[in-house]
């Protein structure tokens, strides 16, 4: 799976019979993000035999415990696993205070550095970059500072069209120009169109990852046509009102409404509160605003 | 039930698929005791749907992640459950050197006291008394300073034959006495034995926790007799004999010999490596030293 999010906890802090707290691997191509870190990832990550060797980056959205507690652990494990890969993890600021003491008691055994990358939650801005892939914080609206993520591949280059470029005899030296959209000139100074010497990239994928938020449309911006997005929901429309504005969550239909303003591809809904035995009121009740609407379970993967 | 020993996690270390990191919950009558928290104690805890309102003392029994990453979570719900009773947690002294941040952190909206009792793990002595309750340490050897637990009743004081007393007119004031063992005498001078007017008490209940350790017979002057005996058993005897060195753990005939040599009624496995894929050949390896033998899976629940 190219592009995937694979679900490790669909609760919330209250523990649940069948939930985990929130934790998602993300997949992009041969990268993999691991996306908050509740109590018992490194349990999930056994149970559905994920691997990890690919995961060099922890994105942590703040500092509620059913969205960290599982980082001690899962560092301790990765030492005793024998890893070697250095490891980032984005954060608040206060997260190398809280955990470190424990993190360099437990995880004496690791033969890899783990780097404390913290960012401002109050601004939107990008926090990883490589040569394909962007990552920007996206500030929510918590009862403490909280940031989501959108994952995004860098816009793609044009392809060479291999056929084409050896009629008109292109040198090889112009092949980069091409890629970026500019027309060849012949020594005859004939105008070739690049739309016949190159060939539609495929589209880059996006994903967006909406953390523990009342309901805003301050992200809506950058979240603009996803082709996923994770939008958290921790009720149903009937929860009592007063609940949903001091605990500043969202219910189904508001994680619909964003994705529908949005014009997001896909919506994945998770990290309800354990007071709910089924997910499924949380899919009939977002895909009544949006169709595409998926209510998560742990273990399940949706693929964009 | 009125003793009993529930496992919580039957695994190690390394995560396994079905088995969480090691922790029990002990029933005695009205009392209850947390012995260690691997993480994902509370998931469990409600999975099981174990109750913990007579829940305020954890014994963690050294400072290895398996046995004690599931605390701050705990505690953290505790809070959000709306826990009013104070809770002392009994550990090495790092402990709250180690978890104190965190749990500062995360367990903001608790009502109750947190208490740390460090105990030294060097040596041998009660470190819980209450009327009808001890709880010893046992220092253990593992590659950490650890402690197993002898949990026992206080010896119970004869009950009260009340138609004999009657019958030979015993007043109240001498009841103390008699249920002390001592004989009476009449206002004639007349010795009534002890036997006559009291019955024999109920046994009283004693089960000892033998964490993290490698074979040693040092604790076996404390636990002679127990109802219930917990031993770790992280391999079996075909396991490398280096490793079992090295890592300092016990093989199940290992744990079977000490529960042998104990005189135990009964002997709980657990803890075992993540490189088995069931615990019945522990079971079996056990059996044939120590009969009484019983390899824990989570879920579990053991009557002494």
């Amino acid at each position: 799976m190219e592009y995937s999010l694979r679900i490790l906890g669909s609760g919330s802090a209250k523990p649940s019979v069948d939930r985990f707290q929130t934790c998602q691997i993300l997949e992009m191509r041969e990268r993999q993000f691991l996306i908050d870190c509740g109590e018992g990832a490194q349990t999930r990550l056994r149970q559905y035999n994920s691997r990890t060797s690919r995961l060099n980056h922890i994105f942590i959205s703040h500092l509620h415990g059913d969205h960290c507690l599982g980082l001690v652990g899962l560092l301790s494990t990765f030492g005793m696993l024998g890893r070697m890969n250095d490891l980032v993890i984005h954060s608040h600021p206060l997260l190398e205070k809280i955990l470190g003491e424990q993190i360099r008691f437990f995880a004496v055994e690791c033969h890899f550095r783990i780097f404390f990358e913290p960012f401002n939650p109050d601004v939107s801005e990008i926090i990883y970059e490589d040569k394909a892939v962007t990552v920007r914080t996206l500030p929510l609206k918590h009862t403490v500072p909280t940031c989501g993520f959108l994952f995004e591949e860098k816009p793609l280059s044009r392809h060479i069209n291999k056929e084409m470029v050896d009629a008109f005899n292109v040198p090889i030296a112009y092949y980069k120009d091409l890629k970026e959209g500019k027309d060849f000139i012949t020594p005859d100074g004939e105008i070739v169109s690049n739309r016949r010497l190159t060939i539609e990239p495929s589209e880059r994928k996006r994903m967006a990852y909406m953390s523990d938020t009342a309901y805003s449309e301050r992200n809506l911006r950058w979240i603009e046509g996803v082709d996923l997005l994770y939008h958290e929901s921790t009720y149903l429309s009937d929860v009592d009102k007063v609940k949903l504005k001091t605990r500043m969550h969202s219910s189904a239909a508001q994680a619909a409404q964003i994705a529908y303003m949005a014009g997001a591809k896909k919506l994945v809904l998770g990290h309800y509160s354990s007071s709910y035995k089924s997910s499924q009121p949380f899919q009939d009740e977002a895909r009544k605003i949006f169709p595409e609407s998926y209510a998560a379970n742990d273990g399940d993967t949706f693929e964009f």
